[in-house]
């Protein structure tokens, strides 16, 4: 099986070398493509390195691609790369509300993932990191309503992101005026509820997002979902305050042990202990933490719980590898004859 | 009519002096105090340098205290001002939930002010910055539930939070592991859902003052509040996010143009210029910015909003020097006779 890495030297391009060293998937080749920009250098992958190329115009000769150049190249690229015989999976939102197109987290809906035409979407990060922690509560309480409010990191906006907000805190700690290009305003000791653009209906795309692909994700739009999205200064993880309305009543300790046997979760819940989701701590982890979980005051029986999980990984090439290892280990990763 | 700060060198203390420097409240002797270590210092009131004293064991000859000293000394101290003739307005949660003392928002329930015996409670910041944007709603619509995540600053911790934060700031960025002393973990790129202490329903006291505060200021107890606070690495103003039922639905619109005629908010609420409520812009403020607001997508009729205020002055200084200029107007601050 060959595989191609699309975006290899951006903030999720790295982490994507760095999941598929620890990753079971089984590969013969990984060839890494870029802009040409970034074309020549070369990139370390269990030792090796590795030259980035420049991303041909037509199809790649990969029987994977994990496609993470943004949505534009998306949208025009991965037809042809499809059409060339590959699967595509991609990062971008370009085909995330496409219905002849699977919404997957594997924990979640792995086989959907299944049903594929050649292209399988990777959900918003934000979506993705609430959705692990919010799916098993659904399963077996039933959600009735879901209020959303996030603390999102800077590399939601990719490796420029957090320079910008390392390189601008410096200046404001230098006595400096900070200023801004990768966000709508100076990010150091600031935040920002403005994420992606604004839609009609006052909501941001971002808060959109959680509301539409939390519905595809889950296969269940009967539930209402709301979401405020704030980009906060933190480097890589984002975190979630998260209030449930449920069909059945919910004991927290209960459902501190669904979520103990749950897939993709840590919980981390121990107040006593001052143990409690955080980026500093969910960085750089798989699992998204999961904690604070307790009787919502508002609604009988519902939740309230926070969760952080880090963006680059789940709420990206983590779970993109993700997919690739379960359509693996289903035997639906066919090689192609010739590539 | 002599006037008091307790807690003069402290971060309240300290914008105490600026906003009673722009007062129209009138007062002939401006005493500072403060803890024996701070004792002798001056301070700036109007070109002026004022000397520090030490806080004496007993009464204090003044009219009006504005007590910033923290739970403990008020509690301890207060009974002993009021029977030595004060007023005392107590910026602590000492005697917040005490029946007895009005907890008093004066563009909400200033007139509750008139009816102290001795002691009026300034709010808990974050009530503070919520309720003066909520009320007006509530008066109008109706709220049936209110549900906040906050977006907390380091000053909410005082003079040292914010050197904290700074300093640690400055580790990170050289290079070195943060530590930490004032708050519960690092806060340098980081969040802490943890502020104040864990209460047995899981919630913290900081989110619990919310709900007990938001129920008390508005003299209604009938609609459910629920809080998760947060505390996030900006320095001076608290962010919320906020989401509402309604009695009567609320159109956006129709509520902007009602805060817009409400005191002490600020409607920032024009996302197509990238204007919504920031600390950035919200801190040194008087006004609590306002903005995100739009139709909430959880209930009908009900509303999304944002908010951001300077926790150090609506939530703190601000609201109490306006406590004593509502008093001053109505001709209910009597100078007493002897002191």
């Amino acid at each position: 099986m060959k595989l191609a890495i699309v975006g290899a030297t951006g903030a999720v391009g790295h982490e994507l070398l760095r999941v598929l060293e620890q990753s079971s998937l089984k590969f013969s080749e990984l060839q890494l493509y870029a802009s040409p920009r970034s074309a020549g250098s070369t990139l370390s992958f269990k030792g090796q390195d590795l030259v980035v190329q420049v991303m041909p115009e037509g199809a790649i000769p990969a029987d994977v691609i994990l496609a993470s150049a943004g949505g534009s190249i998306s949208k025009e690229k991965a037809p042809l790369w499809v059409k060339g015989g590959s699967l595509v999976i991609d990062n971008s939102s370009a085909f995330r509300y496409d219905d002849t197109v699977p919404l997957v987290v594997p924990e979640i809906n792995g086989e959907a993932a299944l049903k594929h035409q050649g292209i399988i979407a990777n959900p918003n990060c934000t979506t993705a990191i609430a959705a692990v922690a919010v799916y098993p509560i659904h399963r077996e309480y039933g959600v009735k309503r879901m209020i959303v409010s996030t603390y999102q990191a800077t590399s939601g906006a990719g490796a420029k992101g957090m320079q910008e907000l390392e390189d601008q805190t410096r200046r404001v700690l230098d006595g400096e005026q900070a200023t801004n290009e990768v966000f709508a305003h100076p990010i150091p000791f600031n935040l920002i509820p403005h994420i992606d653009s604004f839609q009609d209906n006052g909501y941001t795309k971002e808060e959109m997002k959680v509301v539409w692909e939390t519905h595809k994700i889950f296969g269940d739009d009967s539930f209402p979902v709301s979401c405020t999205a704030v980009r906060i200064p933190t480097m890589r993880a984002h975190s979630e305050s998260i209030t449930l309305e449920l069909e059945r009543p919910a004991d927290p300790e209960a459902v501190r042990e669904l979520l103990r046997r749950s897939p993709g979760v840590k919980v981390v819940d121990d107040p006593a202990q001052k143990l409690y989701p955080m980026p500093l701590t969910s960085s750089g982890q798989y699992d998204v933490e999961v904690g604070r979980i307790r009787s919502s005051l508002v609604f009988d029986g519902g939740l309230e719980l926070f969760v952080s999980g880090d963006q680059l990984l789940k709420g990206a090439a983590l779970n993109a590898v993700q997919i690739a290892e379960y359509l693996q280990e289903q035997g639906a990763l066919n090689e192609k004859a010739g590539v």
